[in-house]
């Protein structure tokens, strides 16, 4: 895999003017999102603010913004311009890519020429996203952008992009759906191979295969096949490890399709369960559907946590829930909001959360399940519509 | 996937006395890493450097100085002691996978304990790599180690972890050999199913299947499959195009194997090449085998891409190479050195480097090929023996 050139920017060919077919990078993007809707409601809040002018870096954040997918990317925006700076192994791909902003192929270094292009827009100041900008990167900035304008640069005091990402748009929902579904259709499809004997990476290796075959990019993190006593680690990546003849086995996984991350969990039982276990499952399940139940516009993330955790409680299983009960996803597998006992952030239409209590008794057992929930008007509408009825295989 | 949990600490579960079986985890490391000794080796040169106390954050550091491979770790190291702080979802895993340095499972901030446990160390200041250090994070660092310690965070003026990785070890070097011997083998694999009409994606689905059946973790990035016209895109990620008939196809992939990545790329053609085609091609190997036999140490990475460079301008095709020669490569796909022409960096043994120029006439076709090469006490020695000859299908 090959990083950018410095130097010999003279050498640079040019493709500006050439035309590509469409839809050469991302065949399985349907259409286009709505980027200039993006930037006008990011505009609306930095106004709000007193914001000049901001740069993205983030690149989750750039492609939200203008869906330029590349990996150098400084997204320079004022009231009324915006600038996406990227190096020449990206002159095609961007051009193709971008919308909503200007692409401009660095000649050295996109950093550099995107910061000069700010400081000559003739603007008081520049904020940055500190949570995403590494103190060596804010010196480059500093650098590139002095003398004279050493206070240029300031870190955003509250979250701009990742706060807009928080609520879902149309376009986002449907492919988010469809990611979703795509995940729901590889559990079913994987259900009559879990044998007992077959290693948890031969399990992996099917389930992402066939999700690279209906159209997957990449899987949204490390699939997580813990069998037997390995299902009490919570991250229990695939090992050489066999399917047990009795036990449960932690299935955990995502696709990301069209840039979209899916994610959910089913636990599975091969063979008799024990009174115990059977039991701890009914009471993860019943935490699970309790938290997807308190799903709701204004209600707090802690009070979802709490509906999960309450029942585990009154099971007397608390004290083995050892994570938060969800995560928002989107473009990436973690994003705000968190659902966990000290968050008093209110859910609102338009997030999309996971929903997943578990129960994990070390050297034993655990069990998890998972879904991915999407805040309506008036509720919650749960992406991943696989059973989370007691399974035995 | 499931986020760290905060708040219930005083339910958390306690598993630091119960015993679990050796390589529950990373069932394919074959043995430990000597964490010991890497430390060490940090530890002289922080004495060098007058550093009392360094935390450590990005995770492939982590993991090279003890071994832990959670998503959540702050590793902290002074003289004589060194604590890694992760939280209650890596309980069990922690206290596997971690060696040379304590695991402290945080009630409820890995990071505000962390920074705790070097301020009560007594010593005078705490370096840490500004470079994988986010705005945001320091200021926590230093409301956590508040009051009274303002200054006590203080940035490394130079690369101390990087530093060390940029030389891999005897452990580390035949790791990397099985990664790039794996990738090769599962190139040979790959080029009877290399057929026109078959869709990009369904070669990377049945490459990234063979990898996971044969032990990869995952692939080190997202595999390039560019085929026809798509040559020409340096970063062309499989679509549902179709192999052409007639044309090449850029083959770019590598696997996570024990942690380590591989990378290499080869360019094969369908059909029969026009003269420009075959010239190209011949042009582009020429160069990568000239940049390979220029490996040797105390030659600069810049003396390196010009050896690659000078072969394409001689022929023409200079402007057509838009990006630099090659990158180090070990536990993250992208590592120092930089094999680009303003980098004077000498290259010494145990480096891993790759070697990969190309050539991109846009609209048209390109040429890329690739391996990568370790860096010994007089010379280079390719990891991935594949033939770059002419290979037409």
């Amino acid at each position: 895999m090959l990083t950018k050139c410095t130097g010999y920017s003279d050498l640079r060919q040019t493709t500006a003017k050439q035309v590509y077919p469409r839809r050469l990078f991302s065949p399985d993007i349907p259409e286009q999102m709505d980027h200039a809707r993006r930037l006008r409601s990011l505009r609306r809040q930095m106004k709000q603010r007193g914001i000049d002018s901001l740069l993205v870096t983030h690149l989750p954040d750039v492609r939200y913004l203008c869906g330029f997918t590349g990996s150098n990317a400084y997204l320079a925006i004022t009231a009324n311009r915006a600038a996406m700076f990227t190096d020449g192994r990206y002159t095609a791909q961007a051009r193709q890519e971008t919308s909503a902003a200007k692409v401009v192929i660095a000649a050295k270094s996109a950093r550099d020429e995107a910061c000069q292009w700010l400081v000559a827009s003739g603007l008081e100041h520049c904020a940055f996203d500190p949570g995403s900008t590494t103190v060596t990167e804010l010196a480059l900035y500093r650098k590139a952008s002095s003398p004279g304008h050493r206070g240029f640069f300031r870190p955003l005091t509250e979250s701009l992009v990742p706060h807009l990402r928080l609520i879902k748009d149309q376009d986002e929902l449907r492919l988010m759906k469809e990611a979703a579904h795509l995940g729901v259709d590889l559990f079913h499809e994987l259900l009559p191979h879990l044998q007992p004997g077959v290693p948890e990476t031969t399990v992996a290796a099917q389930l992402e295969h066939s999700a690279r075959l209906r159209g997957a990019e990449a899987m949204s993190f490390e699939s997580i096949v813990a069998s037997g006593k390995r299902s009490a680690l919570p991250h229990g990546r695939a090992t050489s490890q066999r399917l047990p003849r009795k036990g449960f086995l932690t299935l955990d996984f995502g696709v990301i399709l069209n840039g979209y991350c899916s994610d959910m969990t089913r636990t599975v039982f091969l063979g008799q369960p024990t009174r115990r276990e059977r039991f701890t499952y009914d009471a993860v399940r019943e935490a699970q559907q309790a938290a997807v139940a308190a799903v709701k516009p204004g209600v707090s993330c802690g009070e979802v946590d709490e509906a999960a955790r309450s029942v585990l409680r009154k099971a007397g299983l608390a004290g083995y829930f050892t994570h938060s009960t969800g995560h928002g996803v989107g473009l990436e597998i973690h994003e705000a909001p968190r659902i966990a006992a000290d968050q008093s952030q209110s859910l609102l239409p338009g997030m999309v959360i996971t929903i997943e209590p578990g129960v994990y008794i070390a050297d034993h057992f655990g069990v998890r399940i998972e879904d991915m929930v999407a805040v309506t008007q008036d509720g919650g509408q749960v992406l991943t519509p696989a059973s989370t009825g007691w399974t035995q295989l």
